[in-house]
């Protein structure tokens, strides 16, 4: 079967690989029918993860149809449209237990090796999924492939930024950074928040989050953090949701709190030494929470959001190519010239 | 009447000052019982706060009895014992009507200047009261004039602390740094945790943590980090507590929070840059927050604790003195030869 | 000036009374400019009200500008638009500390008498209000008086018990009774619902429910408990808001909540002894909470999502009349011909 | 082996029978040590279940050792000393999903048949475990098999009933009925409420709740409601836990809450027409709340806080007897002659 191998940094091919078969009586094989390109795919493309193993199939965003199942499975059959989550967890351990999926003491990123235990993904064919009882979970009817894709990871990764924020009715959301995960953001925001700030510089990416709904403020062109003061009567965001990940957006972010206000992160971090301002947390008694999206834990409610109309991410689907195509996608998604790209094996 | 005034950095004198006159109807003056020294005098008396006026009279803690109230006071008399809050304040602006009395637009701290308007403090034979109905506090019978002294506040702050810890009944919460507030914390996490790990370096503090109930660790002696993983399985503690102020223990503090933990700080930071180590918080998806306390908010449920016998915080009480001793009190308490020091006008 | 005065059961008259004045440094009085008429009106009207004055004026949804302030007023100014808190509250006591207005010691409701202090209310030219400091608050140039008049009870009432409910982000939430509180209970349902199903017989108010935004269950053509599991894959609401009163839409809101769902009841209740099914409520683990509007705790809030467009209630205003037809307005009100009728003095 | 069999009404029997054998890969066998016995095991005793199959095997509290396990349990082994949840539950059901155990819809209670499917029990040598991976939890070496005993039901269920009545630090909690799950009530309360009042007219049990540090109200000397009046200034209780079941248990619970405060229900109710008195809760907002004991989902933290020496059940023990003896044990038992009795097999 067909799937897209990271050989090196930057140096990626569609290949010819053995189909996956069941290995374990928790096994499933999955037919991949869409998946899509995240952010946290390019950490591998540039080299970026420790030990990462050049060979391993890429992809932890994916939507499919069930091939086989193992002895023990029960909760999917052949035939099932399924959404895998981007990480398998094991569902038994501390962390599982008390729905923390991203802590899971036997968790594997699909499309990693390296920073986890190898599991090649679902920009391929077929895909094998470890624990299909937890890790997959069925489609219903008024949710599309496309929309299906987002609950893999990113829809679900902002609506866990979001609950984190303890955002009550009415309040004032700041959406720092609007690439893919922002958007995301900013769709779930919006559902009981007052009104949603949304931050960035790249002029398209302001124009989405202004079309869903945000008012957009271009960091490039205006002081973001005095633009947020001027729209909340000069006290700062009740929550500021961080999607960009880095140093200059987290700073941002906590200048644009307002006291007892909170900052939720779900950007990806790895600054051992990012300069807090401890004295302004002290004197502001801010919250700074980091999260991980947690897909198995919250599918559910982000399936039925999109069930009910109540969020549609499909808008932000820039690009549509196959499978083959997959190192131009990638080329385009890296150089932002894609926002969402999606692929069909 | 009889006031201590701080006239320079480490110059302070016991003084004869004009007795203070109710100037507004919201006003009270009260004869001051007892009065007690908290670590963040010595920000003033060391020289620390910007544009301090010398000659204002210090103390932010102090119990007594009302002498006289102004024509708009309705909810205290001449002759109630009471407890007065730390900080004065409106009750009107944004801020109070949400509960969050430190932030308060019209805030001052008894024995400051500079950093706040200047309001002259408690320990003195007598201090004027700005806005009395909400300030002030009548205390039951069964709370003693000293264990008042602790609600005006450490022991609110403490309190403060762990109600944004968001502890769960059995939950392990460590308390770094055994100092006064860090003692009052120790009180206050035993009544619903598990277990209360503490941490200091100082043998006399680690002996009264002990006596409260937590089990002790010697950072000097030991990892401290190291230690409370092997008290918790490896996991860390559920909720840490940051008693110490300053970068060292905050930087040991999370470390010892478990994933999706959370680090509550009620010591005092003014460090613009601490090195925060972000890619930890994200990869355990931590929590911190500050706390200032806010005695107005929590004074009657922390009376209650005292009153039914849940919380007593006079066993840290080391020395009773008198206010013409007050120098030399601040000698000792500076020098840590003294945990908490009662003063009698 | 003029007034609506109840002289009797079913029996008002448009009166000449003398025009209030200030009696206490706490008082306002403030110019009516619109007021309308709340099925808790009908109460008095009905004569259900034990020990009512006859004689007092009726009303205690009004907005108007401030004419005059006590002395010891200090958050409003003559000129200032406003909008009043159905219910009058102290700001000191027990309950009014604890955020919980509707509970305080020393609370009277405008238009009424007997069941509190008489305390004339505002279909008036005129209205005194006890407690201006906290029974008024500044409307913002983006709300208008008729989006104003929902605040001082039927929307804050409608938002208290959704913020009660415990509604998490996508959920269902059947609203039961779709009179004014029932369509205010859909406008803040529908912020973070996933779904809100809207439950009453009479035609238009479902067409109402169903214009806002809610899958309309009309229970004279169906069962509407077996609607609701029909459409929440036969589990029942998450969340049920009785907004009906009396005994059969209790009964059918209790059946139509999930296993460990919660029926918030913000429609009065007077039965002393409703036959609660207490075995269904321990096998499903139920909860049952009745709420009071807080206009005083909320209004921010409220006031907020209105200016930002997120809920407008004006299009629930079926007609707009004279202080002098007040009486047909009752009329029309009462024979449910009128769905909310504003009045101007 | 031995096993107390219901062989009807009032007659039962320690009887012979098969050894239970593994009969899915989820199976285990666990050789009992000790089992307790539990109001609850009072319906079927007295025939009151419907469809109870005669011959079933009593008993839903129970520790054992591990003797036999089946292919797909990976969560405990020959030899681990175990606690079983009395009630079993599948784990991927929406319910257990969403940590719902008593809801699950695959869900049997141990000594049990009609109501749910038949399961035999644990008061018995040996007993089949039907989902051993979640029905089973391994005791730490400082848990007693007489205290782990309470793990499987009556202390886990009261921890659930403190939990879902939102105590916040230093409430004051009223206990309505003292029998075992009210002491079990009583011990989680008192942790961190300010006081405990108990409710009861037995004077045994009286003493005992004495003895556990509540303060004892014998409502057969004193009118049981004016007496949580006096001692809560005339307010109420901020939560009230009924563990009596019945009728006139709820209605005296319900008059005990004070405004905008709750009763957490754990007595088992089966009435279908409770006269609930809505016209009081609506005028003071109180919230109802039942719940069933959801030990799968609380043993670890029940566990952890008998671990800790927060909790010990054990004092409530009055009799320790033989398997044979059971027969006589329940005798004494449905005389209120014991508290509780422990059997060992």
């Amino acid at each position: 079967m067909r799937a897209l191998r990271l050989l090196g940094a930057r140096d990626m091919k569609v290949d010819d690989v053995p189909e996956p078969r069941i290995a374990s009586p928790k096994n499933a094989v999955i037919e991949v029918t869409k998946t899509a390109i995240c952010g946290a795919d390019l950490l591998p493309y540039w080299g970026y993860v420790p030990d990462f193993e050049w060979g391993t199939t890429m992809g932890h965003e994916f939507v499919g149809v069930v091939k086989d199942v193992g002895t023990a499975v029960t909760q999917v059959k052949p035939g099932d449209r399924v959404v895998c989550s981007s990480m398998t967890s094991c569902g038994v351990c501390w962390a599982c237990r008390r729905g923390m999926q991203p802590q899971c003491e036997n968790r594997a990123l699909f499309g990693f090796s390296g920073a986890y235990p190898r599991l090649d993904g679902g920009q391929a064919e077929q895909v094998r999924i470890p624990n299909a009882d937890r890790d997959l979970w069925i489609l219903p009817p008024e949710v599309s492939d496309d929309a299906g894709v987002f609950v893999a990871d990113i829809l679900s990764t902002a609506f866990r930024g979001l609950e984190r924020a303890d955002v009550s009715l009415g309040d004032t959301v700041a959406v720092v950074g609007c690439g893919p995960v922002g958007l995301m953001a900013i769709l779930c925001a919006r559902l009981s928040a007052g009104q949603v700030l949304a931050v960035d510089t790249v002029p398209d990416r302001l124009g989405q989050a202004k079309a869903l709904g945000a008012t957009a403020i271009d960091a490039s062109a205006q002081d973001a953090v005095a633009a947020v003061m001027d729209l909340t009567a000069g006290r700062g965001a009740d929550a500021v949701i961080e999607c960009a990940g880095g140093a200059p957006a987290l700073a941002s972010a906590m200048q644009m709190a307002r006291v007892r206000g909170g900052v939720s992160v779900i950007g990806a971090h790895f600054e051992p030494d990012f300069p807090l301002d401890a004295g302004a947390m002290f004197a502001k008694e801010t919250t700074l929470r980091f999260s991980i999206g947690s897909p198995t834990d919250d599918r559910e409610t982000v399936i039925d959001l999109i069930r009910l109309g109540k969020v549609d991410p499909t808008p932000t689907i820039s690009h549509r190519m196959s499978l083959e195509e997959a190192p131009e996608a990638y080329r385009l998604f890296e150089a932002r010239e894609a926002t969402k790209v999606i692929l069909a094996p």
